[in-house]
């Protein structure tokens, strides 16, 4: 990842940790149902779109091999077939 | 709603916080893609399943008008066809 | 159903099987996977539109009680219990 | 694609065929919306299959180049960033 994109990255997820905890608040409140249900479906786009992020940057940085293995994994290590394994595994948690 | 799925729909906000959170952790510390991507389908699941809760209760208690109405929407004021178009932009934001 | 729902139903269902076999031509042809890909999705809308169609339509018949028995289930024996437990769980199933 | 890897999409197809042109018929004999509504998450799933395994196929054979060009578009002059756009939109099709 560059440093660009894990700062796109970091500054979606704190917009999202607040859309959660504003989730949380209406409850709190007994706010009107459908008015919550518009939120926790916009939190549900986000955390599809920061899925997406990820998704594309793993697949160029690690799949395609022009990544720099990261401290935790390293994917220099796994094989293609593994990698796609895994891109398929992830790919079928979001579309089940 | 009742008590008890109000105090059942908090718990779950408030895990969904915790889950969100940790995604925001595992970003900042550089973890490996795939592992995060997990991490979002399954706050994603943890978000649907609240938004079923909301939604099946919303039908109970406003839409087949067993429930009073909350502090914030007279829903005794709005007419069935009303309530019913709320649910289906509603369901559309979810299968959208 | 009133019979202008119904006959748009049926529309909707033909638009969808000829989509559905357009895509089983751009298989045998070994057309690229991203075009196809992109009618899959197309697909996958208009099934989630016939879906969101058919369950306000329900909603509105069965579940509010302003439609007649269909000739297959008679509704009007079922409780609003049954009915909303059966609306939850075909809803889950979409959201899974 | 592999022989074996188109067989098995074309029997896909064709099983997403006739469950599609079973839901139409279960339109027009005015059956049950739950029990239809059903049979349209089962058509969701198989179509979301077949998607995937039609992307994690492109991402083996074009994306990662082990591939033979198809007759119809000849990934071979794309460029990596290309290619990596065009799975983003891809995707972005089955997340919205």
């Amino acid at each position: 990842m560059t440093d660009k994109s894990r700062r796109d990255m970091k500054a979606r997820a704190s917009r999202l940790s607040g859309q959660v905890a504003g989730i949380g608040r209406m409850i709190d409140e007994d706010r009107y149902c459908v008015d919550i249900l518009h939120q926790i479906a916009a939190a549900r786009s986000a955390l599809d779109a920061l899925g997406l992020k990820l998704l594309t940057g793993h697949l160029e940085s690690c799949v395609l091999g022009h990544g720099t293995p990261t401290a935790h994994v390293d994917t220099a290590e796994m094989s293609r077939e593994q990698l796609l394994e895994e891109v398929r595994t992830v790919l079928a948690g979001f579309l089940k």
